[in-house]
């Protein structure tokens, strides 16, 4: 299969780099082609702006989605928006490698999602303003995984802890920029405590991202609810009866069936007592 | 007092400027002083690199964190992340006008906050690891106010809208970046529906945000639970009694009192129904 693999680390000898390299080696073990967006390395535009339209009028004011979706059209685009918006239409899957930073994606990350996620190519698709969005887009059947370093211990991410569980902060990320254009996201891969890890700690988290990386078009994708399969009838809200008395972040994961139980609970989006579901399902 | 008003849009006309200039009239008018940073304009640097420290010995891999507290602390960081750090230390409130962007923040004010919130200043605060944060820190006593503008309707943001509530998905900015280092985080203002927005729209906007700003020193911080008063026993995890049975985001927003109840509530990070508290209080 085919793989594009996002890079975001600002170190070379960092342990973003260490897993990079990890990654594009057992990828390419597995027999999948890889490309890879070393977005530091690339010197990537973070901003979004007139500059993204090289042959439009910019002495008129910019209205940047309007001007984003002329320049889709009529392939007058930025030539490293087009770049990426290619490997991205030619992956199967697609894997992020950056650390959080202030609970949140690195801005040169964010400015890639701004830059490359175009109107009437991830949004505005068809030319159908939301018809299809949250499940159904130009990205869907594609796979996606975040590969996440965190600073601070795994603790302060639970379901309870200090800073909110890790899915939550990043659900703008999965759920409101891949899952939008019709990803598949998978639960996100976590390494905790990288402020002080040794060499046993980078071992251990090689070989975790390792498993996930082997088991890419294997493992469960975070059930996030489908726009257009009926949970939200009007395209806006819950139906009553969907995840009924839940509100906020959770209520948008589906948790009908026990495999994708145990993946939400798994995940910190809802609490599950192991009761509920058949443990060896 | 003294306003720091932190403003990011590429386009001079756009109802971000209409907003921003509004809100500097209501400001000076109620007698307060207001200093602008308008990010587009001053070509403010997103991505943080080994440029933010131009005494550094660059040729050394790059430790982003550690470079950025030995340059706080040594008085060589570079000179926009030191303005913007002395500006934020002069305000007593800082206000935040900005558009929602893939459901975040602007590249460009991510990187202000990456850049701007220096080891040693905005976490690591005297030099105690994380014994400082979460309604304590360097910039304790301010207050701030995120002002936002957001091209879909309301109600794809209500509490069972299908984008996610907008207070979830601002908690990385609210909770995670402003109330980290100690500041009260009034309740967003937001606009909806900008993608299409009239004479009278864009009136009524000016209108709410005016309310919004004169009540800026009057209005409840949304009350998210400071880390050393007692909810976090280990500064790390809630406390069992503390929102029982409650996890994710809305168990960080304390909802004891009545008027507290009343902004969790409106805020949708917790659905409350209006018979648990005296309308009147």
């Amino acid at each position: 299969m085919k793989i594009f693999l996002v890079y975001v680390h600002p170190n070379p000898r960092s342990l973003n780099a260490t897993l990079r390299d990890h990654a594009i080696a057992v990828l390419k073990r597995e027999g999948h082609e890889v490309r890879v967006s070393d977005l530091y390395a690339m010197k990537w535009k973070a901003v979004a702006d007139a500059d993204d339209f090289p042959e439009r009028d910019n002495s008129l004011p910019l209205e940047y989605m309007t001007a984003s979706g002329e320049a889709y059209e009529t392939g007058t685009q930025a030539e490293d928006i087009a770049a990426e918006q290619e490997k991205l239409k030619w992956a199967d899957a697609v894997v992020f490698q950056f650390p959080l930073w202030w609970f949140g994606l690195p801005a040169i990350l964010k400015g890639w999602i701004d830059r490359v996620f175009a109107f009437k190519f991830a949004y505005g698709y068809k030319n159908a303003g939301n018809t299809y969005r949250y499940g159904d887009g130009a990205l869907a059947g594609k796979r996606t995984l975040l590969s996440v370093t965190v600073g601070g211990p795994e603790v302060d991410y639970g379901p309870r802890g200090i800073n909110g569980p890790l899915e939550h902060l990043l659900f703008p990320m999965t759920h409101g920029s891949l899952f939008f254009p019709g990803m598949s996201v998978l639960p996100t891969f976590a390494v905790y405590g990288t402020v002080k890890v040794d060499e046993a700690g980078v071992d251990a988290a090689k070989h975790a991202l390792e498993a996930r990386l082997v088991h890419l078009f294997l493992d469960e994708p975070t059930p996030f609810r489908a726009q257009n399969e009926g949970d939200y009838p009007d395209r806006h809200t819950l139906a009553p009866h969907i995840a009924a008395g839940i509100s906020g972040i959770p209520a948008h994961i589906a948790t009908r069936l026990p495999n994708v139980l145990a993946t939400a609970a798994a995940m910190n989006f809802v609490d599950i007592p192991e009761t509920e579901y058949d443990a060896e399902e």
